[in-house]
């Protein structure tokens, strides 16, 4: 593989996937693609700025789609100022299934773009930070819809272009060792769901993220200080 | 069915199907959904704008993906300047399945964002306009395409979406008497890829277009004047 495009989003699963993706596959030509989807901080974008330079890629586009917003009103925590991002300890039962902070068809949207990017750009391969869900999850990270969105792509009569997701059946905390052999600097990523001066500690996210940290045996660097 | 959303671009297709599954399926509430994706012209939408109107629907949407033409550079005809039209007359061969005026990975991308638009508002039908394709083809039309898109789709936990395309088996021609049965004005659709004052004539829909009409035993009455 001598060129591939990594979705990276600023947060701990798409930073460390674009240090594998460059220093771990040794990928000659790697290009980074985000995305502004209406989230409610841009916290996460300073982040994939900062680590696109970090890795030295190719090229680094983002994307403003500024009317994702009002395309999926009332949809997500994520999106919708009137929809409280929730605490970790709210989700329970069938939520956990799809909790608030799902943003409705986000991953297929955003690939499908990704694979327009790479297919106008000729590149074959498209690497996105899917990884093993432990504690709550979504139908849009799972090995199951990555192989029927490959099943769409594979129909492409031309230059296709196939979607990776190497951590797709690894937990964070192997994520966080991985990184830290690839010396990754996780305090320019950001995981947050709130986009506050600190993490919040409270939801899904950061809850995950430090479970992550401690069964890695490490420390966070955003907590640091 | 009490509810669906529409796909509407101003064509012949996605005009014929807005009215089919307004008064032929007699969907209570539809609402339209229409994309500028960096086209050359925007007479296409001019068109929606009146069917949606004509149809009495609930709502129509138009959605301005500016960063389309930038995303895809150099991979259509339709939305880099630097690539032109081409006549139906020059197409041959394998570039018959995979036209200059394919766009990388449209209908993917579109289909996907028509969902969430649809999931955040609960509507679980989307009707688009794909037709049987006589003369030339794009992979994203197939019925194999729609059954993956549907398979992807199928792996949501919460609020699905399925995708329809009643006319995939149809002909252009088997859509135009259709249409006047459901009394379509196709004086107010726009199907050339060019743009001009009056349709070209010589570009692949053009020709298309007029071998519909053709074997319908229509006039086209944007050539009536």
């Amino acid at each position: 593989m001598d060129k591939a495009l990594v979705l990276l989003s600023g947060g701990m699963d798409s930073t460390t996937l674009l240090h594998h993706v460059v220093k771990g596959l040794g990928v000659g030509e790697v290009s980074a693609l985000s995305f502004l989807y209406g989230q409610k901080h841009g916290r996460e974008l300073e982040a994939a700025v900062w680590q696109a330079r970090a890795a030295g890629v190719k090229a680094h586009d983002v994307v403003d789609m500024g009317f994702f917003g009002r395309l999926t009103a009332g949809g997500s925590a994520l999106t919708d100022p009137a929809i409280a991002v929730p605490r970790m300890a709210d989700l329970s039962g069938p939520m956990l299934n799809q909790p608030p902070t799902y943003v409705p068809n986000r991953n297929m949207i955003l690939l499908s773009l990704a694979a327009a990017y790479a297919e106008a750009r000729g590149i074959a391969d498209v690497f996105y930070g899917a990884q093993r869900q432990d504690r709550y999850g979504y139908w849009d990270c799972t090995p199951e819809f990555l192989e029927r969105i490959n099943g769409v792509l594979g129909l492409n009569r031309g230059r296709g272009v196939r979607i990776h997701a190497p951590f797709i059946g690894m937990s964070k905390a192997d994520e966080l060792r991985l990184g830290a052999e690839l010396g990754v600097d996780y305090g320019h990523t950001w995981t947050c769901y709130r986009g506050e001066a600190r993490p919040c500690g409270e939801c899904p996210s950061c809850v995950e993220r430090a479970g992550a940290f401690e069964a890695a045996g490490m420390m966070d660097p955003l907590l640091a200080s």
